[in-house]
């Protein structure tokens, strides 16, 4: 099979990288720049740190702190509307996924007429936009090295994504130091994001040498550092391989892309309001479970990479079967809840099913399913 | 410590890539292009298939087939005097590290007055060339990859590298099929090169988060396929891994760079006349052994990348003593003759020694290390 290698986000890495913000924005060539996060990054004194640090290396800011999760169309818009307002010639964004996706989308509307639901789907001549810089504070998303924004559609009432070469950021500043305040449930529920990122684009039907080999290192390092992360937050270098392990996920899933967990952790989060993480790992090991009928060499690399053993000779279900284990047992020890201990009423978790075949990710399964076999994999994921 | 990723050529892969050749340079808007390669290439089939390949898509070809091992500066100043002449728009190289290196050569020249010789280091200012596509023919260079390109000065006798943006290809093809015909001395020499680019990356001094995951699969891939490649050319998936290894290997150490063994390579490859990846692998144990000194970490992922266990509590010498057994072992399971097998005294190899000191690349040893202490290595290495 011929496959390519195309997206690719330049990376400055390290503890205290973030300190380089402003140095990087001049090297930009920036003279005035928007900077995108959130409240809650303000009130912990991440965000003033950077902007004056943008500020030192005389450039001027305007700053848009009002990001939302899971970021509305409505609330990009209006960014949007006073990034061209304000003549700005840069973006950075500094947060989790949402900040980087809200910046995204606001780049996305620099040069083409909102609304931004014009541009779901992948678009390949839009109007390029300016220079962006992405700071994750989390270590999950990896959309600092994606193609693609994620956007709630508030007349709808489901997420959908803009996939376009003005999503791709000039720059990621991956700095651990950022990510050492992140609270144990974030850190476990975006550590499994990262996680879904690496198995998902493993096992789909997108996947290359490149993205495989990225995915690959990614499983190994989660399954060795997100429990310590997870028990220590201040452990710095299990902060260091987690930030790293999630972008190198999402390098392997923005070129391998994700496939069933993705689309049913998007149906039971714009459901039950689960936040994306959890949603994505609740029935992550049924899926992989499930794609080990045919990708079973992929799958069983899964469970060499967790390091689990496997039989030379084991059939494809076996395969399945250990790797369920063995992902459900890492999804355990940093205390993801099942979909039971989320409150969720059974029946009520079931009836989504039909939706899951529905979302726009549900075309890159790589084998064939049914909203019967969904709904299995969500009974027997259920209080597992 | 605060690192960075740069350089990053985007790639087409697999069993077959190399004819959608004439589809790809014309995506990229050429119209007259320049094709490289050597008789070799010519003699056996390679060549013309994809010249071809080339016109079919309606693109002119020029060809240069005269290329020489170690590509000479004069050679490549002839070359981009016809490709002025001819006025190319692009440049597609076919071969191994000689031929790529060829294409670069050639590049650099299209816009800046000969002679190569003067734009030999890193050249941040260097007027662009045209667009170039990569495609290799042996598993070692990944040369395809890297943003530099390696010269043989005839004037003074060494080799030297032009370090720039115009060295950087627009697309590398993989395909794994152009490999197939490679004999099995070749497919050994161009192996361990692939695995000196692997583990000195990852013990150099330049190393970062990114390049060390790529050298690490790389390692983990090179022990597992090279010898299945050496022992059965026709394997297509050893000759696939391999492939895909020495492009990881590649990405690695054209951002992490390589040190005292290629240092060392270099040098006793121009004064015995010694293949490239040979010349580099004779030391390579022992190189590796003394940068555990330091680098012991960085050394003990080499043993697990190697399969081989290292005890918890090994003190650095261990890690050294463990690291240069196996990495021997591994070179001498695809027959890579020692110093002494190449037909070389003892006396004539370790005079060398000072002249290893003065390789561009010594720089970048990442430790401390003598003259008297590279003799040291070299009787080591002699008959082991």
């Amino acid at each position: 099979m011929i496959t390519s290698y195309e997206v690719f986000v330049p990376a400055v890495m390290g503890s205290g990288a973030s300190l380089r913000t402003g140095l990087k924005v001049r090297e930009l060539g920036c003279k005035k720049v928007l900077v995108v996060y959130d409240n809650g990054l303000k009130a912990v004194g991440i965000a003033d740190t950077i902007v004056e640090n943008i500020q030192n290396a005389g450039i001027k800011t305007v700053c848009f702190d009002g990001v939302l999760p899971d970021p509305p169309d409505t609330m990009i818009e209006e960014a949007a509307e006073m990034a061209r307002k304000e003549a700005i010639d840069g973006i950075i964004a500094i947060g989790g996924g949402s900040a980087i996706d809200s910046a995204k989308g606001i780049n996305v509307l620099i040069n083409n007429p909102p609304p931004i639901m014009k541009y779901f789907g992948v678009q390949k001549n839009l109007k390029p936009g300016v220079p962006m810089v992405f700071i994750p504070t989390t270590s999950g998303t990896g959309s600092e090295v994606t193609n693609m924004c994620v956007v709630s559609c508030t007349s709808r009432g489901n997420k959908d994504s803009v996939v376009s070469p003005v999503c791709v950021g000039t720059l990621a500043i991956i700095d651990p130091d950022l990510t050492v305040g992140l609270p144990p449930k974030m850190t476990a529920a975006t550590g499994v994001d990262a996680l879904a990122h690496a198995v998902e684009s493993l096992t789909g039907g997108q996947s290359n040498p490149l993205s495989d080999a990225l995915a690959r290192e990614a499983i190994r390092l989660i399954a060795k550092w997100l429990p310590v992360a997870y028990r220590d937050g201040s452990n710095i270098e299990a902060r260091e391989q987690m930030i790293l392990s999630s972008m190198f996920a999402g390098m392997a899933f923005t070129n391998g892309l994700v496939h069933l967990g993705h689309s049913i952790g998007h149906t039971l989060g714009a459901h039950f309001h689960i936040p994306h993480g959890i949603a994505c790992a609740v029935t992550l090991p049924e899926v992989i479970e499930y794609a080990a009928k045919t990708e079973y060499k992929k799958v069983r690399m899964i469970c060499e990479c967790l390091g689990v053993d496997v039989a030379e000779d084991a059939a494809p279900e076996e395969i399945g079967a250990i790797a369920c284990k063995a992902i459900r047992s890492l999804i355990k020890s940093v205390e993801i809840p099942n979909i039971k201990e989320l409150g969720i009423p059974l029946e009520a978790a079931i009836k989504v099913a039909p939706m899951v075949t529905a979302d726009t990710g549900f075309a890159l399964v790589p084998y064939r399913i049914t909203a019967a076999k969904v709904a299995e994999m969500i009974k027997a994921a259920y209080d597992a």
